[in-house]
């Protein structure tokens, strides 16, 4: 789990984050679009070769294994590939933190057919995955990088697509090396989903807070 | 919430399969292939513009909305929309459910770049999102759908991408309408994550177990 140092000037990484957020952009209407297409079978087949010959192309100069979470020596990060905050990574909505001043975090969201579960409804996996995010940033918000221990996640009624939703979290106690951290999803009618997290603190750290590229603190999940 | 009746022949529903899962996979590449590639800007760029006219000819003819989760009236499931196992959704892994004869279920998967959160590490969120669809199925599995009540994730070490995994569910303990669930995600050294979740069967339910392309029972997440 080693954080990749990557000595970018910081205008140097808006540029780049100027040419893979539109490329992740891209693909997240391709993965929406292909759920939802109805054109007819020759299209669709088309469509997919076109596709493969696309991944084939950008794969022709590509880094071994998977992307890391880099960061330069100002502490700006690019966790770009993130599953859930990364701006080249199609499968994260992405979700962008954000960091009130009265403390925690908070993120608003709309979900779309790439994260339904039950029909017209968000996927409960997709649920715990935002909040592991937004707990987990909330954590390591004011201090030293947390793991996660435990997460609790409670369903008190159906989250749906299409809806503004917004998801916060806070610190609410601390006991040595342990934090407890609370949030929710949240509709204009009030939680939909609560959770709360078990942080622990490493023994010794040289973890680091992640600033990242908008200069908010950063979680890698 | 409701489960649409699509009156299409086995057969129909297995050539659509053979046409929208090679979509679904061909995105899926296409995703991993955006994270890690190391091409040129004006390829960069190129390869963007294309991947947003490829979405643009699929739109031509869409469905509105989510795609939702349909069967025929064989009780043949198509939940290719869904986030965890659908075919045609380049975010699902998919992640292929099995029922083993000794009760519970079972999935055996491989999570690649996408799907990273600490460096060389599947995002926490995304192990929350494969217990939440291992759990569900198997609290599906014997009878009527249940709701997802709580779900308890307790993280004991980190899990590798690139590695094989396991994820497996079983309910061990019912009491009235409440069926307590426990599962866990493994590498060849044990498990990586484990997980305990209550479903709730419904007071009247019409729903019933769902079952997929290739005659499992499903679980809409």
């Amino acid at each position: 789990m080693d954080f990749e140092l990557h000595d970018l000037p910081d205008d140097e990484i808006r540029r780049l984050a100027g040419l893979y957020g539109p490329l992740g952009a891209a693909v997240r209407e391709l993965i929406d679009a292909a759920i939802r297409t109805e054109v007819d079978d020759d299209t669709i087949r088309e469509t997919t070769t076109q596709i493969s010959e696309l991944a084939a192309t950008l794969r022709t100069k590509q880094i071994d294994g998977a992307f890391g979470v880099r960061y330069n020596s100002n502490g700006v990060g690019m966790a770009w590939g993130n599953a859930v905050i990364g701006l080249a990574n199609g499968i994260a909505p992405p979700l962008t933190l954000s960091y009130p001043p009265e403390g925690g975090s908070r993120a608003e969201f709309t979900l779309g057919a790439p994260y339904e579960g039950p029909p017209g409804c968000v996927h409960g996996g997709i649920s715990m995955m935002v909040l592991d995010a937004i707990l987990g940033s909330a954590a390591a918000r004011d201090e030293k990088a947390a793991y996660t221990g435990t997460i609790t996640v409670r369903f008190l009624r159906p989250t749906l697509l299409f809806t503004p939703l917004t998801a916060t979290a806070k610190v609410t106690e601390r006991s040595g090396r342990k934090k407890i951290v609370q949030g929710s999803i949240a509709d204009q009618h009030g939680d939909t989903v609560i959770a709360e997290g078990v942080f622990i603190l490493p023994k010794e750290s040289n973890a680091r807070p992640l600033t990242s590229v908008d200069g908010s603190a950063g979680s890698s999940g």
